[in-house]
């Protein structure tokens, strides 16, 4: 074993894997989401059934993901540049998992709508375009990513404000539905929980970014205000 | 620099540093729940700015452990306990900081809730013994963390299906108090946002519940069912 890893070919096989392990992962994942979305439209049983499959394949991506670094750190010593990717990947699936349960929520959730609440449900138009916006940042942070691209994942960053708004304005008007109709208490509750569940892909996917960031820039922009993180990520 | 961990003092008083820093850490997030269970009762301003400011000393300690982990990383080459405790620590640390985060969330939503309506507050008792439960089981996976204990780490995760089964009765009971009285809607979404926040916190507890099993076991307990992870945590 040396230390010296660029005379490994193994070593940097292994650094590769991990690499399109992400992506793979976060296709994966990417899928989930936008199935979840048309699931609550459509009802399609068989939909929510291979969601809820998918997320077994994500759980045990996750696992071994963390292996495989493990195995990296114990074999490789990875310093700098490879070390960064490492804790960035250690970090990273732990977003991906979550992602996928949020996913997987949303799934259950658009199972418990009956066919007749479906017909009627509140502010749907908005909630499709929060579930876009989310699986919108979910691929720009996947794309910040593969190609390292700081830009992008600041972006991820500043569409999760618009994400928030969205959400309160969400929740502002369901709470006036419910309070128009109390009839639809159950049925806007739901919504709520999916709307929740889409800005918490959000903050999942900002995250992605900020290890994309911290990877390219060596600089651990987590906790800083967007004009901070701008700037480290562009310098 | 020497791989033999065993005679380098000054490795295992980083190993020593890393695992009393997270119990610090740990100390710190506890205290920001008592009190944002305190302030729900309370309303105490001072003690809501406090749990505010406290957010920006475990948020700067996440940021800070991560980079002691890398760093023993990159100088130690740690392998067997020693990796499984750095790998723990870096996935502890985000859970820890996300519990603060939902800390910090039931206080800023503790600052919404006018005293007028604190008075009248649905489902307080409940939210009381949950808050205490959560509290308890984020305790509890410190406490494992600390003495290495798997089978205070598997209470948690006993714990957890308890907690779930807590936040998915307020949830009934809120909805029909809502349905009784429209004009509590927006307290009663408030008070859902607050125990939904109590079940995450109780998720992150059991997160960290598994990485002590992991740590002392080597066994990945993540996505198996209670069954698995006893028999894991007690072979």
């Amino acid at each position: 074993m040396t230390n010296d890893h660029h005379t490994s070919k193994q070593y940097d096989a292994d650094l590769e894997t991990v690499r399109s392990r992400v992506l793979q992962m976060g296709g994966l994942v990417e899928q989930q989401m936008l199935r979840a979305i048309d699931a609550l439209v459509t009802c399609n049983r068989s939909l929510i059934e291979q969601i809820i499959a998918d997320d077994r394949r994500v759980n045990a991506l996750e696992v071994e993901m963390d292996e495989m670094c493990s195995h990296i750190i114990a074999r490789r010593q990875p310093a700098a540049g490879d070390l960064r990717l490492i804790m960035a990947v250690v970090k990273t699936v732990t977003d991906l998992e979550r992602i996928g349960d949020e996913a997987e929520k949303i799934a259950r959730m658009a199972k418990l709508i009956s066919d007749g609440d479906r017909l009627q449900m509140p502010r749907f138009t908005e909630i499709r375009r929060m579930g876009d916006l989310a699986l919108d940042m979910v691929r720009a942070s996947l794309d910040a990513f593969a190609r390292l691209d700081t830009s992008t994942a600041t972006q991820v960053a500043r569409d999760d404000i618009r994400l928030d708004d969205e959400f309160r304005g969400i929740l502002r008007q369901l709470i006036t539905f419910m309070m128009e109709d109390p009839r639809t208490i159950s049925l806007s509750l739901e919504i709520i929980f999916v709307a929740k569940a889409l800005e918490r892909i959000g903050d999942h996917a900002k995250n992605i970014g900020e290890y994309v960031i911290y990877l390219v820039k060596g600089k651990d922009v987590r906790h800083v205000s967007l004009d901070a993180l701008e700037r480290d990520a562009s310098e």
